[in-house]
Order: structure tokens, then C-alpha cells, then sequence
């Protein structure tokens, strides 16, 4: 069966390239049963574009939280007939578990061996590096990220705590239930955020969960700003109360010039770029591609979001 | 049969209790028929401390180029019988593979990730980021480091080149006598320096081998400064003919403040510090022990400096 799909509003090439690759036809709205979206990531914009035909929407980025908070997932379109069921939505999470994962290591690798510091010293200085190797590393969410994470962190000889609701952590030394995400922190070196944002996981770091870690441990976020308390982080690297942060994410995001985390000696931020480009593109291709061949199958599409989960 | 060690001129207690720990009898100097070196590093002071039944010495380093430079290996000491055919010297190398190659993968995760330019930033940017994974990865030089260096890079599926006369690099994709080193630059995104410095070594890397490389790829240096031609590389940069460099060492070392390579975007330097402290501890504690065994058993000591190729 073949599918009639709409990539827009933005009619990017790479993406209807990623549709006819599965024999899928790339049609105008109207005619259309699924939607691959790109476009201004308003979730009205979406919303406007949801018709009665449409039984399927592919969205662009991993975390989907502002369709979330926008009620997009749940709520059925004004428009539709009662007891429509409404579109299946899918995320582009999983599909760079991989890149993002090494974001991860590179931040991690950094705060160890001081790059943040170094890359702002003007002169020679003493050996003040530390090992990767044989560290503790705590994993908050282990989705895509954190398992491709593991097998990066193999020749290192971490112990590795996987805090996952799935049970499943190849690799991992213990699995901890998310429930219990507070018992990883006292132990590790590194606290790596890969979770996503819902409504549970928003402000899961404040100054409490700061203060159950270690002095001289860092705090590496490659998720979501909005999990990590802005203003507690601060205070707790002004008081020494860890070691300090690696953000790739930040609340507010972009982080407005001047704010206190741009002056921090112990801080190194990188502007939400944990996924490269060109791995972003051809991760989202692939899960184009791999979903239209499933949907045309009947099979089950993948990085379905659960619209009571949110993610 | 025990072994009558002197630990000195410094008579560092990790260094006493390796020796210990192997069985090995410490001894003042006169007594000794080996040496466990630890000290100023002056050749000097090693060479005065040489008498006609030292059998052995044990440097404390992985790079020994000033006591060959000094031809302490080949010219027979002053005071020594005609004929006698000198102790034998024993370097670290070898034994900080791991953490000097976690640094190596931390400066081309940094190169790769823009961390050296992130870190110096006050505001927010646009995603530059590079992936690791999938690059070509040229290590000239491909001993204790390269090899842990490959086993590292194994989940990044890289295509590795190593540049080594052994023979023996498991896992490179390709491997290149040290006479074909230039080679392995055109294809690399990352070239790795982990050669010894010898005179053979000195200056591997000047304008020509530069401009052999591609103009996006990065040079990381973890060996000795004096591969590379200092003012060959300011040039190269300058021109853009080269992406960017990341040196652990470098020729003058210290670097000099003020010195141009201190003032560039793509260019990340780290004091020597690719072997931390307690790793660099730990190492040569290991290499002790296992030698004081070694030669308590007549087997052939790990380290074995050749006189003829200084290192």
C-alpha cells in the first residue's frame, strides 16, 4: 500500500527524497494521510494543519515537548468528528541517540582533562588533569542516548548507573527505576541528564539533587534545559557544591549574554548543538524513511509519543 | 634473587614501595646494581650517579629523548672498564597508553564539538558541532598509545591509519611503515602525533607535511613539541591551511605567554597534561614492580631503551 504524504510546511528536499525512498507518494495537503512536518515548530501552525484524513504525523526533532504543552497529542482538533481518535505522532528520538551520546562524551572528556579552562588560559600552567577512566558515571534517563553512551564509555572501565524506567541498560553496572534517580547522585563523578522533558521530569534538578552530589562531580545536560533549576544550578556552583556544569541546554534557552553560567569559571556551555547537522539531517531521513516502509506495512512505527507520556 | 635497588636521587615512597612490592631490597647508591631514577632530570645528575656494577636503570618517563640527546644510553661512562658494556635503561613507555590516549580522544572530541572556541564564548551561537564518528584518524606513531588510542575510537567507527614500523596495530583500518607517514595526511580529518622524539622524529612535521593535509583537518600532538616545526604550524594556521591544532606539547615548552599560538580560535593547548598525575603515579609504580620482578627472574625488562634508536 502506498502512502500519500505531505512534507511541509516547508517543502524540504532531503525529506521528500527520505518519503519516495519508501515508495511513498509526496502530496499536496489536502490529499494527504500523513504529514512530515518541518516548519516553524509552533504547535499552531501544526494544528491548523491537521485535517481528518491525516492518521499520522512525523515530527522533527527527539524532545516534542511544546506539541506536549500545547496539548497537540491529546486534545482532538476542534474540527474533528466526535470520537475521532486523531492522528498517531512520532518523534525523531532514537534516531540520534549516537551523536548526541557523543556530545555527552566530549563534555564529559573536557571537564575531566579541564579543556574548558584551558581553552581560556593565555599561558602555561600545571598538570591539574583528571581520568575519565574508572570513574562513576550516572545516567538520568537511558533512553537512545544513554545506551549509545555506554558502549562509548566500554574501554573506559566506568561504573556506569542507568537510571531507566525500561529495565533495559546493556552495559550498565546497576539500573535504577526513575523514581529512584536520587540514589545515583551521591557516588558519581558525572551526572548526565539524557531525559525527556514531560511535566515529571521538569525541575529534577534543584538544589537538593545538587546537594546530594559530590563536591568535585560534574553535571553534564545534553537533554533539556528545563529539567535542571537554573537558579539552583548557579547558586550551587557559586557555593562549590559541585564540581561544575556542562550544558548543552540551558533555561532560558538561548542563554541571554550577560547571564551569570557565561562568566563561570567551572561551566562550559555549547549552544544546543549536541546534534550536528548533518547527523541531524540524515537521522531524521532515516526515520522518515524506515516509518512511511512502515506504515505502508501496517507495522509499528517508531518513536510513537504516547499522548499521556508526552514523549 | 633479590635485586639491591636505589630509589633516588629523590627517594619518593611510592617509588620505594613498587620496589618493595616486587620483593626488591632498597639500598643507598653504593650498594646498588640498580637504579630507579627520580630526580631533576638533568642527564648530569643520572650520569654521575652510574658506577660499574649498576645493571639497570629505570627512567621514570615515557619519552627519554633528553638523556638520549645527552647520549647517556651509548657513551660508555667515564669511569667504567674498557669493554664494559653499560647498564641497561629502561623508559616508562608504555605504561601511560590509556590516559595519554583518553587525552588524545578528548582534544579531537573537543576539535570536533568546537569546545575550544565554546569555552570561550559569552553568548549564545549557531550549531557548528562535527561528529567524531566516521572520520579518518591518522596516528603516526602507533605504539602504547595509538593502540589504546583504536580500541577507544572503536564505537566511532573510524577509518584509522596507523603509521608504525611494528607492524602491529589491531583494529587500524590501514597500517603504514614510519617511512610512508606522509601518506596517512591527505585522507585525515584527524592526524594523532604519538612517535617518540628521536632525531628521526624531529621536524616530521613542518610546511610540507602540513600542506599535505586537508585544510578542515586538525593536528593533535600528545608526543614530544619538537615533531612539529613550530613556525611551520603559526603559518599554516594563519593561512587556514590546516583546520586547527591541539597540542599537549609543544617546542618551545613551555610555551611562552605572549607567543601567537596562544592568541588563535583553532588552537587548543593543554600544559603537558595528557598523563595526569595519579595516573602517571600509578603507571610508573607498575612498571617498577613488574621490572624489579623481571629482573629477579632474568626475564627481559618492559621498557628496554635501544641504544641505537633512543628510545
Amino acid at each position: 500500500m502506498t502512502v500519500a504524504v505531505h512534507v511541509g510546511p516547508e517543502p524540504v528536499p532531503a525529506l521528500i527524497d527520505a518519503v519516495r525512498r519508501a515508495g511513498g507518494d509526496v502530496v499536496p495537503l489536502e490529499r494527504a494521510e500523513a504529514i512530515v512536518y518541518y516548519g516553524s515548530d509552533d504547535p499552531a501552525e501544526l494544528r491548523a494543519m491537521l485535517h481528518d484524513r491525516i492518521r499520522w504525523v512525523q515530527l522533527p526533532h527527539a524532545g516534542v515537548e511544546r506539541w506536549a504543552d500545547a496539548g497537540v497529542f491529546t486534545a482532538a482538533d476542534p474540527g474533528s468528528a466526535p470520537g475521532s481518535a486523531g492522528p498517531v505522532f512520532t518523534a525523531a528520538a532514537g534516531s540520534y541517540g549516537a551523536p548526541v551520546a557523543e556530545h555527552a562524551l566530549a563534555l564529559m572528556l573536557a571537564a575531566a582533562r579541564g579543556l574548558h579552562r584551558l581553552a581560556r588560559a593565555t599561558e602555561w600552567g600545571p598538570n591539574r588533569s583528571r581520568e575519565l577512566a574508572g570513574s562513576t558515571v550516572a545516567i538520568v534517563g537511558c533512553g537512545g542516548i544513554g545506551r549509545a553512551l555506554i558502549r562509548m564509555l566500554e574501554p573506559f572501565g566506568c561504573t556506569i548507573v542507568a537510571v531507566t524506567d525500561s529495565g533495559a541498560a546493556p552495559g550498565a553496572t546497576t539500573v535504577l527505576p526513575r523514581a529512584r534517580y536520587r540514589d545515583a547522585l551521591p557516588e558519581a563523578d558525572y551526572v548526565v541528564i539524557a531525559a525527556p522533558a514531560t511535566p515529571e521530569t521538569r525541575g529534577m534538578f534543584g538544589a537538593k539533587e545538587l546537594g546530594l552530589m559530590r563536591t568535585d562531580a560534574w553535571l553534564v545536560n545534553v537533554a533539556r534545559g528545563g529539567l535542571v533549576v537554573t537558579g539552583d544550578l548557579v547558586e550551587a556552583l557559586r557555593a562549590g557544591r559541585i564540581g561544575g556544569a556542562a550544558l548543552d541546554v540551558t533555561d532560558p534557552e538561548p542563554l541571554p549574554a550577560g547571564h551569570p553560567l557565561w562568566q563561570m569559571d567551572n561551566v562550559l556551555i555549547t549552544p544546543h548543538s549536541a546534534n550536528p547537522r548533518p547527523a541531524y539531517w540524515r537521522g531524521l531521513a532515516e526515520r522518515v524513511t524506515a516509518n512511511v516502509r512502515r506504515f505502508e506495512e501496517g507495522a509499528p512505527l517508531e518513536g510513537v509519543i504516547s499522548s499521556t507520556q508526552g514523549f
